[in-house]
């Protein structure tokens, strides 16, 4: 009988895979390969095993024990007696999107980097078309890649009350998601701090009604705490069911978190101050720790790393590698409650192991994923399938209509010298918006460059009526004249946003980005400067981390043309040059109070505060 | 508008109970109690808090911070700056039924003994009403009852396929079982090995229906690895499935398990050995590891404690008490995928409060559970609901017909003056059964005294056609002439035992048990000397574990003035005096191989070897 190919996890061939395993594990069914290593690390008991071999029949590991006990037959054997093995790395919450590449290609850039499976921390994507998303998570994986991708769908399909987009998940979506497919593990980052605790925001019951299906269903309601310090904040975080955090910046935050129970996600950000406050304070108990990356592009993977780069600069930071490296495995697998299946080197399990010649440096020799060898060093050898992403996914800009310069425009009331604009700095999360008098020019209310005063606005572009808001913001933007940025990446909503010193130049890049079916694109003095496809969603491209690298290295120097505004801000966050960093201000989660979003139904003109749902005109 | 009254959980309960908490936690809307403690255990850091307030609604824990610092409204507030706060322990596996007791009554003897919620390993009661098995355990807790059981339908219902009982859970049952109820966490203790392993099994469809059941539903599959010591078999265990193991005996047993990812769930018998093993091997990462009672009598709890007994035991074996805590608290309930309502004092969480007034000899003060104090000092003050148990719970002995001498005998061939006999030896797992000769007269096989060959004979007590199967064991039973000995609690089917040294004292001993409802039932020199009522399904009794344990102690004492037959056994599980232990002779999972069960279709005569189906007759 035909064994299932146990890619896409499923109840009745996961039977029919351990009932085979059972067998080989015994000896009485024949086994694909066997690794033989010098040394293996347990991490459910932290230990190191010496010259142990690991059996493996089809994707899963069969058998563990010392070197040269299985009785049984196998196909192949290969020998690391000089390395050491430690289970393939997973993120407990990741938006590949970030990435900026589809599935098969962060398979191939993250794989030899030890990341054989990732928790999908799922808004992005589902934004765009919320209906095929899991569709989109399993086809790499369904055409053979061996990178797993466990779907958590996102609580934030739209983010907001006041957002419209192209995915709507409540209730019953949730359900469904949980009910037919192993894959979907959670309710990912629950964000939306104001529908959680108050009964009046329009999206409470909306939030309840997936943390209840996710409860219903067995599933893991993982939050997002970002900005919570007080106790009763904290307290109540943990009372709402939310089981974990990754917005983790501060020592404290860390240590509140795991004293009322809440499993903290960290990321490299806060290592220098979270992981040594740690040890500092004695925590002897790592268990509730995982290590996470949420989002990180291509590029930046390219420099850095990826699950590697996060337990090696955690090892940097002091800790212990045996405890970073269950950070990455055990822990994150059991909190997501899929240790059946990945986190540890043991029988039942994926075949996911990393070969490490150094452990204090965590240097890859090789990394196993479904028990083949899909890096040979940090040369890619896994399955790179070629996928032809149907037009749901890669005709995703519909904004229904070519852009003009009066788009815009942002007119004053009638006969007006001057106005009052509600004004937005980027990542100041202030009660109140800024109030600047602006001047007015044939009626149309005008920018004000010596007081870094530029134009700010977000394209619907899933509708297809072509709707735009805009208002003024401060501090960022382009300083030269015809000058723009706009950009399909908008947390997590991902309507389009621009950026100018230019109404027509706003319109010329928001066009140009139709055309290229979503990314980047520059306008510098008129002319379009620089573009980065993300032809897939809006967000992603079908090409390699290196390929995409080239492209967006190219943009870069385009962008450094520029003269871009700068105000140092508060938190040290905004950093001067090119504003890559925007794609995140428009978030709509907390901590954000007053935000721009594309017009919705609820917020026609697109500035509301989303702690508090009032609205406010952006000139009067 | 009403709260759920928070007994059974219940997905629309949970969000709501979840929304009012949040508000509580946020001090918008009213607590009920505050409870300050001197120090509190953070079991997800292994770290003691000073000086906390545990802020409670309803029975659930809102808040947790530094005394005095909750800023909402509460209506009572009591202190405890001298006390302890660790977690309400939780049993992991544990058979209710072993107890005696009725679960309101189990309540009010584990409560004051800081157990405060039970994973209920359910194959005992299912065996006798499988129909019932949920709206039995869940009887109480509707009636107020503190402890919160959690249940998990038994993979042994019926144990082996050449049993028949009053229960029959497959794939469908399984599935229904965790998709309506969220306090069903599991499949228990998977323990048919070869219905797991050997695809020929006639109990191989049924076994994996329920496993695959489970994973559909994204329960846990509970293991059972008596007897594998090899790494094989281990290996196998877990390829298989099965996520954890109570069966752990030795100290490598420990071991091995951990390091093929299997959740260790530690019996105190084996302290001695493990515990101590365990801290000299340098076992860094304890969070794999749990402490459970399995099965306990309602007398031996009275003596030793419940849970606070194993924890207690694990630190005189010189584990340090945070980390033996642990074991009684987070881990299981991480594990079994409970810890958002059970294992930690933090929000959300059931308010199940252990206070200590000392650390190294856990000294209980004072035990809450949901909110409420259940016991001050010792002496329980919780709610002991009055339940009228229905006739389904107290009328299961269906032998159907009353019984004589007749139904005891086992007739020879025509014309023998001698024959074979196949003897079993009880807690003597050999390949084969031993054969001895035996006299006939007039037609009927004799015992032999001479050679501790006496007769053991299983009642069938469901189908009510009161079927005999009987045959002769050795090493055990009544001397005295006219003497048996016969009980309803026989794992794991429960259908009736009886020894005796004479057929007519065994149809006595039945026939009583019948009146009775079940329990025990010694007729000594052909008087009935002695009888313990288990009047709800023949395994427990609604009555106090003081009353049951004065009812208990007077039958040894009848019991005491028997003359049994003693042999000393392999492994020393047989003690002399009173064969208490033979409850558990009757078991027919790994390492049993050949036993005796009750006549069914598949074994007529009961004498069959469950590990490969082979039958045989019983004499020759």
């Amino acid at each position: 009988m035909a064994l299932p190919d146990d890619l896409i996890l499923d109840a009745a061939d996961e039977v029919a895979i351990r009932q085979n395993l059972t067998l080989v594990a015994l000896g009485k069914a024949p086994a694909d390969l066997a690794i033989e290593v010098g040394k293996l690390l347990s991490v459910h008991s932290r230990q190191w095993l010496e010259d142990q071999e690991i059996i493996v029949c089809g994707r899963r590991i069969a058998y563990v024990g010392p070197r040269g006990s299985y009785r049984g037959r196998v196909a192949e054997r290969v020998s690391y007696p000089d390395l050491m093995a430690v289970p393939g790395f997973g993120e407990v919450h990741k938006h590949i999107e970030s990435t900026h590449l589809t599935p098969e290609f962060e398979a191939a850039l993250v794989l030899p980097r030890g990341n054989t499976w990732t928790c999908e921390a799922s808004h992005e994507f589902a934004n765009v078309n919320g209906a095929r998303n899991t569709e989109f998570w399993q086809k790499a994986r369904k055409a053979g890649s061996q990178l797993k991708v466990f779907i958590q769908p996102g609580s934030a399909v739209p983010p907001s009350a006041w957002e419209e987009s192209g995915g709507y998940y409540g209730y019953e979506e949730q359900k469904a998601f949980l009910g037919g497919d192993l894959s979907v593990t959670s309710l990912d980052e629950v964000m939306d701090w104001p529908a959680v605790w108050n009964p009046d925001n329009p999206g409470y019951v909306r939030m309840w009604g997936m943390i209840g299906a996710t409860f219903e269903m067995r599933g893991v309601v993982e939050g997002h705490g970002s900005g919570l310090t007080d106790p009763h904040d904290i307290s109540a975080f943990a009372a709402a069911g939310l089981s974990s955090d990754h917005e983790v910046w501060a020592l404290d935050e860390a240590w509140d978190r795991l004293q009322r129970g809440i499993f903290v996600e960290l990321r490299p950000f806060s290592y220098d101050v979270i992981i040594p406050g740690l040890i500092e304070r004695g925590l002897a108990d790592w268990s509730n720790i995982a290590f996470t990356t949420d989002d990180r592009s291509a590029s930046e993977t390219l420099e850095k790393g990826a699950s590697d780069y996060n337990v090696r600069f955690a090892i940097e930071h002091g800790l212990a590698p045996e405890i970073a490296i269950q950070c990455a495995t055990i822990n994150p697998a059991r909190h997501m409650r899929i240790d059946q299946w990945v986190g540890s080197i043991t029988p039942g399990r994926y075949a996911d192991i990393v070969l490490l010649d150094e452990l204090a440096s965590l240097s890859i020799a090789h990394v196993y994923a479904d028990g083949k060898l899909v890096s040979d060093g940090t040369r890619f050898v896994g399955a790179l399938p070629e996928i032809d992403w149907p037009d749901w996914a890669s005709r995703t800009m519909n904004i229904g209509r070519t852009l003009s310069a009066a788009d815009f425009a942002i007119a004053a009331p009638e006969g007006r010298q001057t106005v009052n604009a509600a004004v937005l700095r980027p990542f100041h999360w202030n009660e109140d918006f800024l109030v600047e008098e602006l001047a007015v020019v044939d009626g149309a209310v005008q920018r004000d460059a010596g007081r870094l005063i530029t134009k700010w606005a977000l394209v619907d572009r899933y509708r297809g009526d072509g709707a735009v808001a805009r208002m003024f913001w401060t501090g960022c933007g382009p300083e030269d004249p015809e000058t723009a940025l706009a950009c399909s990446v908008a947390h997590d909503s991902h309507n389009v946003w621009a950026i100018g010193s230019d109404d027509a130049a706003m319109a010329k890049a928001v066009n140009r980005l139709q055309e290229i079916g979503g990314g980047w694109v520059l306008v510098h003095r008129g002319e379009i400067a620089g573009e980065v496809r993300y032809e897939i969603g809006g967000l992603m491209t079908a090409r390699s981390a290196e390929a995409l690298d080239t492209e967006m290295q190219a943009f870069y120097r385009a962008a450094e043309k520029v003269s871009w505004m700068y105000k140092p801000s508060a938190l040290n966050l905004w950093k001067p040059g090119f504003p890559e960093f925007l794609i995140f201000a428009t978030l709509t989660c907390s901590p954000w109070r007053w935000v721009l979003v594309a017009p919705s139904e609820l917020a026609p003109e697109g500035f509301v505060n989303v702690q508090t749902g009032e609205t406010h005109k952006v000139v009067w």
